[in-house]
């Protein structure tokens, strides 16, 4: 069996680590001269691998292999967030380079703008397994700049570059490395975590609509203060949700928009964010089912109004036991008790290619739970784990 | 008994409307040309009327009354709020206008920046006073432009004039009419208020820390979300005050804002300001006392620590029993069944006064309750009906 090339991994990883390279970290946002420095630099490392190496027309860069099948699937992204960390997505593909670097029948692929710079969900991935029309791609803009997606695009030098689509038949399935981005593995000790699946986000946008009044003025009794109906609805959302939830279920009010949201007047609106995550798509349902007869329930006793509206009502996608169980053997053999199976709370690429692929992911542990920040990292010890595992459980998957 | 020549008075309160005018209201921000035309426009008036008029060095306007005691002081203010009503403070000048018109032993006073353009609260009563020192004037600036305040009164012609003191002993009271900037009078069919006092504002922060994290990565187990203690704290709050409060008290959040405020992050950080107002000094520190309970419960059972710091505790003003015998007896008269008690749940620089004279207010009813706002206004009837009750109680009061 071949054993990845763990000095080579590293090496690797850190000149990736110097290109657009912030603090510790690094700035690589989608299309920007640094993020395409570091596509071309990891063409120029897919052909010295003996990949046939291209970038298509979303960016998305491909390795090819030469050889015959069975062949697996492997990478992540490569750009980052604004001013952050050098693991997130650079790992899974440089983890998947490293496979190719010791001769597996591996295509290594890293999907452009899985950090989201652009207003529409995954282009790399979307496209690559079908599912990005023209028109999304026209739509689209940068989060920050608003710089339309085309524009962008033509800049670097992919404006009438065709999109590749995925060949049908050709994989086995999709394996993606990735930092944890939590601390569950930390603070059990561990060294890695076998996902299970990729949860859903399900987001909600709740309005409430009261009246907007002077502080002093208006007597409680008058009042339609969508503020406090906010605070109680949230409050009754908070004491249901663990009565019906599953044992990973997630849920997170991460806004809450008070208008005028001035100290002396009656709030006239509340606008809040709140969603939940879970893998399993009868308990995503019931929740949902829960928060619509919470906010009946608030419009029952509140004199204000709310009304809820669903942002997202993603898919879960679950790993393929297959590739679980590769994985799940390659970490007690180079491992032995010191990994776990565990949902991803975050979104991955993995979870659209699951839509063609069987697919699964490997965590290793975030230092302190730390990432979208500079400061994130891992120990070297784990990277170089994480990647003999992938190798060892790819070998296994592709054998059985 | 002299009677108010109310024709002259709707005549006058239509002739300042024009300054500064805008849509059916006026814009005629604290030192603001439009503000300085009206202050040399009301000495002109209160000359007409007989007055010795005079401005001072923090743009008090006075009109002294030149014959033999006992008097009273009358007045209000005449900046408006930015593109505001017409009524909110010019209404109390004119109506005290209206009283020296008719001979009415009366000063008149329209106090600077009642409506708090600048950083410092009532600079002008708190100046006649004798409650504002030199320091805090050089520090004061404009809340919306950062204008220092010296720099304001400069530009107005302002800079070297002494400031005014009321004078010990002249008065035997102080009366002002404003509009209510509420519904209670409108919703309940009545035309006048007789203020009993002018509530309190006790306004607190309370920020509550806790680890901004990944909304997807972090279990609920782990987490320590700063919104979602905020959300229980505040549900406990609205749940205990009923219980404790008085027949009169109001309490509200105002402003909510959760640290980083974004869909996919569990917040790391709440602050929430929330008030109470009420008459009666007894029933505020009941009120304190329960917050300060709930936020030491709230410390015990969250995960998030919060932390609360009072902001402004005022003294409620308690108006006086005598001049409201005077109104009650002069509202009965001239409107017989449509006048009610009521506490001013907004500020006024009555309260200010109040540290020096005996005083009370007048309300009279605002349409649809609107204020600060250019839609502002009131009946013309319920405009003439107050400034006849006003002249009338004053005449009591004086007899009394």
């Amino acid at each position: 069996m071949a054993i990845v090339d763990t000095g080579a991994f590293l090496r690797d990883l850190n000149e990736l680590r110097q290109i657009g390279k912030f603090k510790t970290g690094v700035h690589r946002p989608t299309y920007s001269p640094q993020d395409m420095e570091s596509r071309r630099w990891l063409m120029a490392k897919l052909a010295e691998c003996g990949l046939d190496a291209s970038m298509d027309g979303i960016g998305n860069v491909f390795g090819r292999h030469r050889g015959t099948g069975p062949h697996i699937l492997s990478g992540s992204h490569i750009e980052s967030q604004n001013e952050a960390g050098w693991l997130d997505g650079a790992l899974g593909v440089v983890g998947a380079l490293a496979l190719a670097r010791v001769g597996l029948p591996v295509d290594v692929c890293a999907f452009a703008d899985e950090e989201g710079h652009f207003s529409i969900g995954f282009p790399g991935s979307r496209s690559i397994v079908g599912d990005l029309s023209d028109a999304e791609m026209d739509g689209a803009k940068d989060r920050t700049t608003g710089t339309p997606m085309r524009e962008a695009l033509a800049k670097a030098g992919l404006a009438g570059v065709p999109r590749m689509a995925l060949e049908e038949g050709r994989y086995k399935g999709f394996f993606e490395m990735h930092i944890e981005q939590g601390t569950q593995l930390e603070r059990a000790g561990l060294r890695l975590g076998v996902v299970t699946g990729i949860v859903a986000i399900w987001q909600f946008r709740i309005v409430i609509e009261g009246q907007q009044d002077h502080a002093g003025g208006t007597t409680m009794a008058e009042r339609r203060d969508a503020g406090l109906a906010a605070v109680r609805l949230l409050a009754a959302v908070d004491a249901a949700f663990p009565l019906l939830c599953g044992e990973r279920t997630v849920w997170t009010t991460g806004r809450i928009t008070l208008d005028p949201n001035a100290p002396s007047i009656i709030p006239g609106r509340a606008e809040v964010l709140f969603q939940f995550r879970d893998i399993e798509m009868d308990v995503l349902e019931r929740l949902q089912g829960a928060l619509k007869r919470l906010v009946q329930e608030s419009n029952r006793r509140e004199r204000c109004v709310a009304r809820i509206e669903a942002l997202r009502l993603d898919t879960p996608a679950l790993c393929d036991p297959a590739m679980i169980a590769a994985l799940e053997g390659a970490a007690q053999a180079l491992a032995p008790g010191a990994w776990v199976k565990m949902p991803s709370g975050a979104g991955h690429d993995a979870q659209i290619i699951a839509q063609k692929l069987p697919v699964v992911m490997l965590f290793v542990p975030s230092i302190g739970g730390i990432s979208h920040h500079w400061a994130e990292d891992t120990k070297e010890d784990d990277l170089a784990l994480g990647v003999s595992v992938l190798g060892e459980a790819a070998q296994r998957f592709l054998a059985g």
